[in-house]
């Protein structure tokens, strides 16, 4: 696991840790359990994603989602290193001896585009067909993190109706005016439920997956540009000079600050 | 009817039982039942929604939700291997051959498409028509599922203008202060009609209808592909690669777990 | 009048006659006329509308809602009957022979393609003065959808301030808290007013003006290529299936019940 | 001063009137008078504002917006009347001719398009220089509206951040009931001055520059392809007609009532 | 430090100056100091930011912002001047000369640039690798100004979370009416917390963000025409002339009020 999903679980942990500690210290948590309004918040707001979204759908996002903390993507300055050894690789032995490379990444995407290199396709080809695969992947991407984005919207609403429901029933018999505190902490606790689920789990794993997806095409991306430059014959300096141009400037000796352009002194 | 459209049917009943049963519980279900706010929240919203729409555009969309539930797509996967089998058919007997192959697919799209690259008209012109045709079908897609949009939004205004009209209404006698409460009570009953209406029928509806349509174009997309691909007269194996480049890399033999750019370990 | 408009009409009366019976129900409807309520509201959302638009605006805006109420856009299907003809019409008697059916379609538009096409312009010329006609007026329609649009957002928020000021009067003398009910009441007609003028009629009118200017940029999309086709002496037949890809696939004898793709069976 | 900015004027002072007609209604004025509401709200959000945007971006706003409403844009028709005399002159007399009249639109823009059409440079680089100005403007004036529109959205925001200082402070204190309702009664008055700032003037003074915006692109993309019609040695027919592109359809002799495509009768 | 941020710290602290004089004015400022509120929602909402953000893109943003307050991006005027002398030299001396300038600029983009125009690379080329640098830096600073467009969404969630915490507790145990408004006066701090938080802080930041990046993208975008021009050989005068259609009119001996299109008097 990498060092970054362990920040993200200590951010859950300490996100939970914070909502219960604000509970507990208010004294009698167990009033914030409440099985009919975890039903209708919950199981409300996912009959509701199953209208609009396939169940398969709603799975594969379920298992991307746990990939996207689990698995991590290529750094892209390694995979520029690597186009500019195959770039002078295929200058010395030709593009054909680029074939036995083709197992060093195991993705389809990479594999798929040196083989057409190598089958000595029109670039003009392979450029569209590496593009479309970037194109309908980021396009899978955002219906998944739509998914979230969905939830995300929907668990608020159903709160707020499960609130709606409590303060129906409770206004309507009013008889005791003393049950009306507890009746509207009842009610409350729906929507309580909704904008945690909204605001800690699903808003933020939408946010999530849409920046993984921006960089699997950042990846992508790269390898087309790798690809078409080497069946073209680029210069392996200029070649990695183009593909450094996807990544902000590399710190140098001299400590720079940032990215930017400042004045001459 | 098939499985995915079961999942939906489930995910329908069981929110309506969720909501139902968290309204039973609190007794007197009876009191949620309000003919006058359900004429105010359904038949306003409709109302604003007809000086909106055509009432025939309103009519087409619930037709063509009935169907996004009850027919199925092709599977793109098919789709593709057909293409594989028409571009081998047309490499060894001519593209009038295909000519026979035009109503293995009853689809009006395919078929317009088949008949052009056997009448043998300009591949620029072929293109031209079909990308009409699929943006245009797309457009009027979108007017479709804004219908739902409209209607989602609208639901919940015209439950918020009911719950307004209550107010006014028992604001304005409170003579009596214990029929403040279970005038409020009826108030908010149209509040959460609204509600329900937007977040379990309209908006899943045209997030629905949105994906489906999605669905569509990707397959209309493969088609317009194939065809200018088999007319071009594309190898059949690179046709294939190509028309695969729209959909996610295909299960192998070793158990991966998603697509993404891995490092070789 | 055409049907579609008995249709809204009758919207327009449906949707007013549940609120007023709602209102009139609850007895002593006259409490929901409110002078000062009306003049801040509709006043106030006014006046703001004018420090964003030009009065000229605003007039231009009231005239073609009438007329996307009152005048009726042309069958798309018709006109591509007429452009199949005039094709025909073309190829045997030549491009100056439509002169005489400049008239044919009493519209600026088509008057100026055909002419342009009879004074032999360069097609990339028509083509280019014939998009910008397009896009320009689409920009006008815009412009008008948003003046309803603002409005939809400006009566609401006029609404709340209205009942903003009848709350802080009312909160300031609480001498008589038995005038807490009817002060509450009262100060809540104004946001009732903002939410039926914004949900039933800004932004209904808004969204219709919307779908008005996409079925004129349809027809007049479809003219412009009718008209370069035309031009290039393109086959009448083919000019037909070219035109015909900006619409739904023409119902068959077979019902069919929606375009799509569908399997074969 | 032009008669539209004099509507203008008529909707601030008519906006202002009718809140201040509402408000002396209910009697005593003064108390919608509260200097540090006036703070918190107008200081709060101006504070916020210039962490967003710098000082001078904001001053420069304040300095479009007083022009927005007090010079008039050129008529596009007399503009066009214009263009079309010049290519007269430039047919009759060469390119070289038009150097006098360089000055006849006191217009940075046009000069710099005239004279480099007199130097003769290529007609694409003349675009493209011309295109990069539009684009460039376009985005300055994007900016300018944004500060009204960030402006519009932090005064409620802070109109509400005053509101809950003033309700915790009251509800932490309410030994006497009877101050319940005048402390309410202040609170709620940053949440007017908000609403009011943000409704009756940020708002709508960004959709006015925003259209303003919109009516010079309008001016300048006429100028732009006026000049390289010119240049071209375009007839000056047809080069009225395809400016005229960007404009509606001019009344003519028997009243129309818009633009549209109608049948014949 | 620049005069710009010398006014936005002013801003920041007269915002600051101005809640908390709102507050001190009430007396007791110290109940507007609640840790466990401040807990929930600054913790709640980095929690859910760690989610959806990687650690070090959170502290990349941190590190851009502290830089966007504290370094001063060059003048573009000057950035054309010096272009304007480079084109000169480069008619003199020839292309290589200008390697000796490119420490003028201590900017790794513009060296990447000149470098590449020294070893006469293909324009093409240089325009796609520079094109590709400008294009990956905006949607870096993208995301960049989504971390605090995130956490400006965030913070007035888990504010409004906090509150509902507050008021489940409090409403549960309403044995003495006397504690509702203390209890609600604690309870609504943590909505004033998070409002204060996204509206003084995150927002403003995130726009700020945007702007600069903005401005970073215009020096880079004449940079790159500037480069390319310089390569193409054009004509220094043309070049100063193309350069400066990025930027607004400059001002003139003759005081011009605005951009725009006047009419000649």
């Amino acid at each position: 696991m990498r060092k970054a999903d362990l920040m993200t679980i200590f951010g859950i942990i300490a996100g939970t840790f914070l909502i219960a500690f604000s509970i507990v210290q208010g004294g009698q948590a167990g009033m914030f359990w409440n099985l009919p309004s975890v039903m209708i918040t919950i199981g409300g707001s996912t009959a509701a994603l199953l209208i609009n979204y396939d169940v398969q759908q709603v799975k594969n996002v379920l298992k991307t989602t746990k990939q996207a903390f689990t698995t991590q993507l290529m750094d892209p300055r390694e995979l520029i290193a690597m186009f500019s050894e195959l770039a002078r690789k295929a200058r010395r032995e030709g593009l054909l001896a680029l074939e036995d490379d083709m197992d060093r990444l195991d993705d389809p995407f990479f594999q798929k585009g040196v083989q057409m290199m190598v089958d000595a396709l029109d670039p003009e080809l392979i450029r569209d067909i590496l593009e479309t695969d970037i194109e309908y992947m980021r396009q899978r991407h955002e219906t998944g993190a739509g998914v979230f984005r969905t939830w995300g919207a929907l668990s608020p609403a159903f709160g707020m109706i499960g609130t709606l429901i409590g303060l129906i029933q409770m206004l309507a018999h009013l008889e005791d005016p003393s049950s009306l505190g507890p009746g509207m902490s009842v009610a409350l606790i729906t929507t309580f439920y909704g904008a945690i689920m909204a605001n800690l789990v699903f808003i933020p794993l939408a946010g999530k997956l849409e920046l993984r997806s921006q960089e699997e095409v950042l990846l992508k991306s790269i390898i087309l540009e790798g690809i078409i430059s080497i069946q073209s014959g680029m210069n392996p300096r200029i070649l990695e000079e183009k593909l450094k141009s996807f990544l902000p400037p590399e710190p140098r000796e001299v400590p720079v600050e940032a990215e930017g352009v400042r004045m001459d002194a």
